[in-house]
């Protein structure tokens, strides 16, 4: 196996920063249409963010360094990935102040198509009891989703890994850290085959402290049009569907179905227990009405048990996008899954990884094929769609 | 009507931005002594925040696209527009917390001449219950002045405005947004005639959400010295004044005149009902003891039907100003000012415009014309002066 | 006396600002192997954040104009003064958000060997009454440690002070301001002779308003391996030790003593009234478990009369540091300070000097003679250690 070639672009400890950069074909004696080019944007509220943009021939897609590697926006054979939000980012998380709003602050930054929750906490805001630096048990206010989205990393590199095809990979590590704070590495891995309708997510998360420590990761991957239309559906292998609360008992009926955009729509959310193959996996898929487009999200049950779908067909002014939400467990308050025993449990050192594929089809035969393989995932068992909320899921059901 | 000469400065979408720039009369093929200059701070409080230094050859001011748009200091043949805070900035909004000292955070920031409060609210801050992502009525701690005065501009333009005389223009762009957050657009426009004594605000609000808004506009106008002295006035057309609370009603015999700066002085507010004429046009005058300075603002009151001002006449170091204050409602808590029926309603892409002028008069001829306006508009009705505040515009009274 | 050579590195009111500077020997045509580097960080929770290093020649540091001037790392000869932060800095304060988690998120960045802690407040955070902008005393939530680490200095300059040796000299203002705040000037300067094993830092705080003003200062100095280790000790001349809290309680048997990093091991803390020579100078010095190297603070108890000892000899990787305190009171929340009266009252203008010298010993010889100075120090008075939290430094006692 050849060394694969790779280029630093940020590494804070050695004070190495990069402002622009860029790497195609021509550059490196190769064939194909690709790049991977990185810049810093200047002004406005995005003022200070770096961008790279990855560019395979017909995926391309932004990562974010500065937004703790998530994936901003992307596109395939003209086909957006991603959704317009009203939050006109790329924030610069500085500007972000997640307690804002009883801890939504993190609504004023959000507009990417992949957003990693955590990882000390993520899901709803609210009171938690946690040591203090005196090893007091005292409350805190945790924060919408947590804080691993608004730190910027500490060292980025890009490289091109040998292959048939060659990928190209970029590679950023974000600390989540603080005194007497839970303290995590997160080193988040993004790949996408030269050519490929896909990209690969790896992530290893672990546990700096000299102590245990509970974890909890969310990706919410977030789709509008032209993938979410009227008559969209999401599609699952499914044991168990439940709402999440009243507003979505409203909709239980048509949870996998999507509407028009909707002026005034009030949110649904929906928890899920998939179903996977003999070693985990599975796959859900987002496609459009008439079934010839399709976002599908792979990962694997044994790393991301928990899987939540939020709705949110308002108006496209208000951000029309539904978010598929592979994670460790439910996005609920943290304590509520403390409680139900859902949070993970990391040993000092301890390391966890997950992975995540995000692939795009933009033909029938495509979305078929998926459906295909997701329909005899279900054949496993049968689907139980709860039309109330279910205590082991949802807080005061 | 030839075509203006306009030069973008700033666009986040298009990714441009421009670090320096520089116009006058040289680089146009014009005549006079004026000019346009941008350029970015570095280091301390400042660090990346815009100026731009618009000097029309006699009337010179300080855009912030960084700061909303604010006006941060101008001079007019020598006399300060503007005042000295404690704050030494302009401060970049990372560097505020809005939500410090219980929603005071405000202050750390605050240092301008004219300073945008709002959007979504403005005033006093305080518990307000809205909405919450979920369509669930939740509290939230609405900030003093509210969110758009420490929000960085997206897209910034200069432009020489044919005319007799050309006008030098201004125009920002600043989107205070968050999903499941009030949307507002502002467009921010403000420009002076070469050689005058004045300048121009024009500012475009649009409700950007798929469902209607409420929205409040406070134009915080702070003077200084050398208009603001003792036995400095203010002078207005007014139907109705009245003390914002016990501390005003202290004042309320002498609420149009000021102190020498005055260690320990507390401040005190009152709200005004002004008198315009039939097309709601009013103005407003502070003006020195000897009547040979003032600083005047034009208004309308269709546009702006509140006004407050502020009396803080403490020691030099404390920040020796008052604050004229044009406002579409008064700087309450927003859900008192709910209560009353004065906040602004905005249909779904609904546009709000507002005009504000402020001119500088440096003889007595001036200031004595101003003062014969005001009389004739007073002329209209009786000036009625509460000694105790009035529950319509005061909570608690 | 020649005049001290001086460069001004960045001066906001002056829209000064340099990137890049170097000082060494040869610059000056000097002789000597010292140094003077400034540079700006970018990229990461770093971007934007200015460091200056300072190198005498055995001892260098590196100063943090952008963090309130903190001193974030040194090293003697190859020891290295300061500790292993689980924060990966140095941070900029915009990301510093000082209200997380109940008022501790000043513990999201802090790493540096010597941090102030106040103006206004420092200390354990808590609630406290002021007056607001109307005079209404109001609670506020103080945050731990208070403002001034996380403010960027205004002011930042170099120079060689003429001597013998000549000594190197970095002096920073930094302003802890704001409409209806506080509002104090911290004048920092820190210097090291040429070829020394010590700084000297020289603080002057002035009460920028026109009222009285409460004031604290606590130097946090910050030390971790190679002087900290099992059997290293805190050595010092006292009247009066007394644990904080129960958990000091707990170890009050070997309070000057320390252990090897320990995980899950809970903070102690201890409060010390030391014992100064006629003119109130005192010495304290952590010392490793040979007694072959050290690291002492000199200050004087009619300047700082108070010190507090942290120990935190946690896991490696969860910061294993002590902290030698010495404050113009106790870091307990402000109001309790208050009610015991050791808050310091600043007049209109008024000034407060203080003074700190660090020094480093890297051999017995240096070692025991420091020992000996703290020896005759204790021979004033008996050396009291309550075995209880005093009433008089501890709330709740």
């Amino acid at each position: 196996m050849a060394v694969p070639r790779q280029w630093i672009l940020m590494d804070a400890a050695a004070r190495l920063w990069v402002e622009d950069f860029h790497l195609d074909a021509a550059t490196c004696g190769m064939e194909g249409n690709w790049s991977v080019t990185k810049r810093t944007l200047r002004g406005g509220m995005s003022d200070g963010v770096d961008l790279i943009e990855v560019d395979n021939g017909e995926l391309s897609f932004i990562v974010l360094p500065t937004r703790g590697m998530g994936i901003w926006k992307g596109t395939y054979r003209g086909l957006s990935i991603g959704w317009d939000s009203p939050v006109r980012g790329p924030v610069h998380p500085s500007l972000v102040d997640l307690q804002d709003r009883g801890g939504l602050g993190f609504l004023t930054g959000f507009d990417e198509a992949i957003v990693r929750c955590g990882l000390d906490s993520m899901g709803a805001p609210g009171p938690d009891v946690v040591p203090n630096n005196m090893g007091v048990p005292t409350q805190v206010d945790l924060t919408l989703h947590g804080r691993i989205a608004n730190l910027p990393a500490s060292q980025v590199e890009v490289a091109i890994q040998d292959g048939d095809p060659p990928e190209l990979v970029v590679t950023g590590t974000v600390y989540e850290t603080g005194l007497f704070y839970p303290g995590f590495r997160l080193v988040a891995r993004v790949s996408t085959p030269l050519g490929a309708n896909r990209l690969h997510i790896t992530d290893q998360v672990t546990n700096l402290r000299g102590v245990a420590a509970e974890m909890e990761l969310l990706y919410h991957c977030n789709f509008g049009r032209p993938f979410l239309e009227a008559g969209a559906r999401l599609v699952t292998a499914a044991r168990l569907v439940a709402p999440r609360d009243a507003r979505a008992v409203e909709g239980i009926d048509t949870c996998d179905t999507y509407l028009d955009p909707t002026p005034g729509y009030v949110e649904q959310a929906y928890w899920y227990r998939l179903l996977g193959d003999d070693a985990g996996r599975t796959v859900a898929m987002l496609r459009n009405a008439a079934g010839d487009r399709g976002v599908a999200l792979r990962f694997n049950l044994n790393e991301l048990p928990a899987f939540a779908q939020w709705k949110n067909t308002a108006a496209i002014s208000d951000g029309y996008v539904t978010g598929l939400e592979p994670a460790t467990d439910y996005p609920n308050a943290k304590s509520f899954e403390r409680d139900k025993g859902r949070l993970l449990r990391m040993e000092p050192g301890g390391v966890y990884t997950t992975h995540l594929d995000l692939e795009v089809h933009e033909d029938r035969a495509g979305v078929t094929g998926v459906e295909a393989e997701i329909a005899r995932l279900q054949q496993q068992a049968e689907r139980q769609v709860h039309r109330e909320p279910v205590p082991e899921y949802s807080p005061g059901a």
